[in-house]
């Protein structure tokens, strides 16, 4: 029966020692998680194991027979879902009675089966003559009509047999004349039913696979004023495993860190492949003051406006904070005012170790590296074989690192005897130069007297002391290659390729000549999926990867923007961020972030503040925890009017990339309503799509609804996407494009350091690869504190690098720091940690 | 009604919006949330928002009305539990019809209450006038009367009203006259179910907070021969949330960290504060080789006989693994074969990141010294006190933590234009001495070149380059601390206890000095929280921190180990384990751990092989990586016989402390019986209450019934636990019988460096510390190569330094290293991951 519908049926017989309850239910359990996810099951067993906790091991949409209490329960209320549900047209409307209190579920109250429509049915175990013989039908339970005379049944009765049909294919002697006697006798029914709701289960599970509308249930805001920093605390984040039921999240594609934040499987992937993608949001802003000019809380903002206001499906995608600013100068990252990740402590503390991973990672490769040259200084080629490839048991083999080593040196060989002393010294010594060594230690720690260190200095180094530095964490090029990846395979190939130095030949040496990419690979494991977390509105919110954008390319990872984008569905936003000014991050975000991924965003929203283009149009410095000068606070349209000139420069190039720009005012209190309508007419008579003033900060959502509305607009027109150079422009060629088209600089100058890099990646090959300018953010140009519009400068080029892992060139523009440092009263001071309430103080 | 039986009833009045499903749902999510654990509640309100989404909203174990599906399932399937229970004597065995189908539960198909035994109603809508007439009780719901004459109830019939009586004061004239009718009419009776119901699951959450029995479902072993290197991958680890509600956990106690792992909240102990303890059961070891004797494997077959053989609860508590290790020479430490806890991976990689946060707090205090000593040398006292005490909207104050300070200084003012020159100075200069800075940066690597290093070279720095030191994180005095602290408030001031360093005038400067314990207590608030696991019986495991036992004090924590004597309860056995040799781990957990938890030991398990007794009979050097030589192949009864030397001195150590011992000989396949009953007979010749061979590597807790059998027995008996020395003795005096009793040494000879810092740390008044030997386990003495029972020699104390936080002054006896290296060929070369199946390979 079951062929005949396509369905695949497999019949399990348990040993006798299945009348133990703990085995039935070992079986059950083993059951629930086996084959595949459509995979349904029922229990044919003695009547002994069948209690309750037999019949709640199974999974509720596992449970063919619905004899879980949860599924009896929805039987009963009459949820949408119907649990045996019979349509056997001649018998709607009559009148029913079951029989069979010992039936399959044991139960010695009351048993119920829910049918479609009017015909309802009941059973009592004072059951009487009369009742039996007023019915139309009569339903047998399991054994129950043992003890039923047949006399009681009138004739033309229905009887329906529920009882293990399909077990007894000889049905006995009683059984047999009910049947005869009945009009509309149905023999192996239980089976049909089972089948039924086979078939009706496995539809669901199919309906769940594919994109439906959220049903998100965001919070209602009430805002205070003047905006309380406890806000954050104020408001109970929804479990995490809510928020991804109420985005389509399949429960075993989320890992839980704790009941906030959980960590998602790239399997969704897969699983949404043909789902189409949604409309691809950049925040992007104009050249910001050292304060930062909130684009983080405008992304929040939009997102909490496009969900919770506007009904839209959308996901803010940010990247995950370096500890070192947390705990120095910044703060937290993790928005602010009404628009803010929750909780915001968990955001800015450990979040699921991502970067704890990378700097594992970053420093084994170190380790390794010094190690390496330390023992390969000590011993001789034969020495150095026989650890490399030790007899074990009396065996000795390559491991396939090893294996793939030898390759790269054109060794065909895989016995480890057959080497000629010649091959065993290629093998065996990687030749590190130690001064060339290009890969750095890494701390998520703001710690300044790591930025140039000497190590190997104790005796046990044997005189190998040589001079280095520790990086932050973010900077490593592993965070780069989180970012970039697309899956476990790819970025297991990356770190492979990761150069760490070259040999005293100048031959470029690999993680994978190290041996070390597989336990790189598996200390990522987990760093590779996407954190899950939510706004202050109850909105989702991914959290992966955090390059910084001057000294690296400052996006979040290609795969939370992958997963972001089927989840959202074809009518929904994901709205990604930029690091520090458009002619960086945003620069960095198209030329190299949408070149790896494939995807082409669909509008960039340029965040602007009055504070910042007073600046540029000429307003005294702003520092950091010095109050603002007074031009700031009051209004003051000239400096307004001359700083626009930036914000027309970063419109100008965005629309180099053939997208069209939003300009977003995040609005502060001291902003004069002349001065905000000044910058949005600028702003659109520069070429913006739309200018609009946000105040997420201080509202939420609500103050971000004409963003979202604008966003709604702009995005469903088709643009014109373009890369700014060809990749197979030479390195000098690329670099010219970047400093003439988006800095505006007049040409580039080469260092004799840079020029010497460059013939060495061409002859290398890495000539084709996108370029990651590390570069002042507070400038267009290489100078900090030149505001504005620069124009008429050189761009030095002082040095290069390459990232062969992460797949870019990075020129140093000037001296950018890798390491920041603690200033005098770092925010720690009031950072602190209440025992008893657990709450925590001071980090914002 | 409530207040006579003693129950808190609130009305809560929802606004009219609440006609909005959306809006009732969000009550009820805040509900279910608020106020006590047994707190429950039901919902009375207008018709239409009675959806199925809105009833399912109600958490199960807060629904008084059981209007659920879950609970009406549970009760139509006549589970343990009875959702409306009457037990109204006059009506018991009536035939009864319930009336009313638009009834609470807005259900047009059926609906169905559950009474005690044999009362059993139901209702259809083609009810017909003669079944009512043939009732005995007819019992209405919510509207279904309106519409059924009045002349259809016979005389004398019981009317119950189960409509929402209490809010309907006034019943109506219908209502009236029915229950004028009848013999039994009941009233307010919904109320009284509701009450019966708030009361019996009040019981039913009391229960829970006792302690009961576990229900654990440990898995069945299939052991394989030979033991195969892929077991851990074998089993299929039951979810974690499955694992904690076998042992009694609550699902708020729990934070899940991916499915199988999770930590648990110190609330417990809170909640469970009236439990009496388990048992409790210390793993320690003979002298081993630098194989290691297999103490892990013998803990997790130990709790898989006790919880899965014997059916008695019990607990492991392990060391957290440092990673450094892991990748370098000794590779995982979750055990092996068929006694290690599962999934192996997890145990090995990041875990719940505790270590890395101990990583980050430890290196955030160092970047606070570096960065504190340039900013005092470079800025001028005035600079730096406008800086520490900023003027922050015109108001300058002290932040509490500076308060501290000023209070430690003998300074009384708060206001910060009240301070003197002299007091301003006192205030901003920590003066540390950089010589004299103690506090190490850490990494979790083996990176020996990290061993010495020389910091602060770049120029930004100006010239305050000074030599210091990485060590394995795992050292950290943080780690200790970790280890030792019973709760957040005593780690928060044993954090801010640190002594990091000294000032030029001897002063010891704290992390309270550099105003940064706050932060850490922040960065440390989950690590403080142990992490749940599994064996690869499925019993449970925690593990919570992991100081070495050779340079710190090799225990896991106090907080593991007392939620699990609270968790396992008073017929339950707790088994922790002590790092390395019993001279050192387990002197340090009598005189240390248990001397800061209270707790007191019940019996010893003393760890040992016939390889390592072999060894200390004279057998030749084990090293790792490099075979056995034949002495430890063959039987060679002359070396064991020797080597039991180092065993009944560790016997004997144990019953220095009044602990009996119970010796475990972990059995290896070479072993022959003759060897395995020597070294049984000469354990208990040598005071060991009992002498076991232990086969659960081979064999899993079936392998260690015979040990669980003896732990058990001799468990059970009462012992005379005593510290070795009183804190009141003099330093000197606590490390001399140490080396006496302990190593055996005829004296101790102390360094003119060691006895300055004596003197220096008796002037701070730190004398009355535990002593935490640091001392190689190599050997009984401080001579790595001399083993059996060293004697006649002179214990040489390099030099003593004093973890003032964790609470204990450490000698160093001869030189040990605090930062492992890497080996030409570390594990890392064979771990991998596989892209496709995520599969982890190499990595055990």
């Amino acid at each position: 029966m079951a062929g005949k519908i396509g369905l695949n049926v497999m019949q399990f017989d348990l040993p006798h020692r299945c009348r133990e309850e703990e085995v039935v239910i070992e079986e059950i359990l083993r059951l629930n998680e086996g084959f595949s996810c459509s995979w349904s099951f029922f229990l044919h067993l003695p009547l002994s194991p069948f209690s309750p906790k037999v019949r709640n091991a199974i999974k509720p949409q596992k449970d063919v027979d619905g004899v879980s209490d949860l599924n009896v329960g929805r039987v009963v209320l009459g949820g949408s879902e119907t649990w045996l549900c019979l349509t056997y047209a001649p018998l709607v409307g009559k009148m029913a009675v079951l029989l069979g209190l010992e039936g399959h579920l044991k139960n010695d109250k009351i048993f119920i089966l829910g049918w479609s429509n009017p015909l309802i049915v009941c059973l009592s175990v004072c059951l009487s003559f009369f009742q039996i013989l007023d019915s139309d039908v009569v339903v047998f339970l399991e054994t129950g009509h043992k003890g039923l005379p047949p006399t009681w049944l009138r004739p033309g009765v229905a009887v329906i047999n529920l009882s293990s049909a399909l077990m007894e294919e000889q049905p006995d002697s009683w059984e047999h004349r009910a049947e005869a006697e009945s009009s509309a006798g149905v023999g192996p029914l239980s089976a049909v039913l089972r089948m039924q709701h086979v078939v009706r289960s496995s539809r669901r599970w199919i309906q769940e696979q594919q994109y439906q509308p959220w049903r998100l249930r965001p919070f209602k805001l009430q805002p205070l004023s003047p905006v309380d920093i406890e806000i954050s605390r104020a408001q109970t984040p929804k479990p995490i495993s809510q928020l991804a039921q109420e985005i389509g999240l399949l429960p075993a594609e989320l890992e839980a860190y704790g009941n906030t934040k959980a960590k998602v499987h790239l399997s969704l992937l897969n699983r949404l492949q043909h789902q189409p993608n949604g409309k691809y949001v950049l925040v992007a802003g104009i050249t910001p003051t050292p304060l930062g000019e909130g684009k983080s809380t405008v992304t929040i903002g939009l997102v909490q406006a496009l969900s919770a206001h506007l009904k839209l499906n959308s996901f803010a995608c940010l990247r995950q904070p370096s500890q070192g600013p947390t705990f120095g100068v910044k703060g937290g990252a993790a928005g602010g005012g009404y628009a803010q990740v929750i909780p915001m402590e968990e955001f800015n503390l450990h979040l699921t170790g991502d970067i704890h991973a990378i700097t594992a990672a970053n420093n084994l490769v170190a380790a390794a590296i010094d190690a390496r040259i330390l023992h390969e200084a000590t011993q001789s080629d034969r020495a150095l074989y026989s650890r490399l490839v030790p007899s074990v048991n009396g065996v000795r083999c390559f491991s396939p690192i090893q294996m793939a080593r030898l390759q790269r040196l054109g060794i065909n060989k895989s016995d480890p005897s057959d080497l000629t002393p010649e091959e065993i010294r290629a093998f065996v010594r990687l030749d590190l130069d130690p001064e060339k060594v290009t890969w750095q230690r890494v701390v998520d720690t703001n710690d300044r007297f790591l930025r140039k260190i000497t190590v190997g200095q104790a005796n046990t180094e044997k005189g190998h002391a040589r001079q280095t530095q520790f990086d932050i964490a973010v900077a490593s090029e592993i965070m780069a290659i989180l970012a970039l990846t697309d899956g476990l395979g790819d970025m297991r190939a990356r770190l492979g390729r990761m150069v760490v130095g070259s040999s005293r030949n100048g031959q470029p040496i690999t993680a994978d000549d190290l041996g070390v990419t597989g336990a790189l690979a598996v200390l990522m494991k987990d760093a590779i999926k996407p954190t899950l977390m939510q706004t202050l509105e109850g909105t989702p919110v991914f959290v992966h990867a955090g390059p910084f954008a001057n000294i690296a390319h400052g996006n979040s990872s290609v795969l939370a923007d992958k997963l972001a984008l089927k989840l959202v569905g074809e009518e929904g936003y994901v709205v990604t961020e930029a690091g520090f000014g458009a002619d960086i991050g945003m620069e960095k975000f198209f030329n190299i972030k949408c070149r790896t991924s494939g995807l082409t965003p669909d509008v960039v929203v340029l965040v602007a503040t009055v504070r910042a283009l007073k600046m540029h149009g000429g307003g005294p410095n702003v520092t950091a925890g010095v109050p603002l000068p007074k031009e700031y606070i009051n209004e003051n349209l000239q400096l307004v009017a001359d700083g626009c000139s930036n914000l027309k420069k970063q419109i100008q190039i965005t629309h180099l990339f053939g997208v069209p720009v939003i300009v977003a005012l995040n609005v502060f209190k001291t902003d004069t309503q002349a001065e905000i309508d000044m910058v949005c007419r600028i702003a659109e008579a520069s070429g913006a799509s739309a200018a609009v003033q946000c105040h997420h900060w201080s509202r939420g959502g609500r103050g971000s609804v004409e963003l979202a509305h604008a966003v709604k607009k702009v995005a469903s027109q088709k643009n014109h996407f373009q890369f700014l150079y060809n990749l197979q422009d030479s390195i000098v060629e690329k670099i010219r494009t970047i400093a003439q088209k988006v800095y505006g600089a007049d040409d580039i100058e080469l260092s004799p350091e840079a020029q010497a890099k460059i013939d060495y990646y061409n002859q290398q090959g890495f000539s084709a690869l996108p370029i990651c300018m590390a570069k002042t953010h507070l400038s267009l140009s290489h100078m900090p504190e030149k505001k504005g519009v620069p124009t008429g400068f050189i761009l030095p080029i002082r040095d290069i690098r390459a990232s062969i892992g992460a797949g870019f060139i990075y020129p140093l523009v000037g001296t950018m720091s890798t390491m920041p440092g603690l200033p005098t009263r770092p925010c720690f001071y009031d950072i602190d940690l209440d025992p008893v309430t657990e709450e925590i103080k001071g980090l914002f």
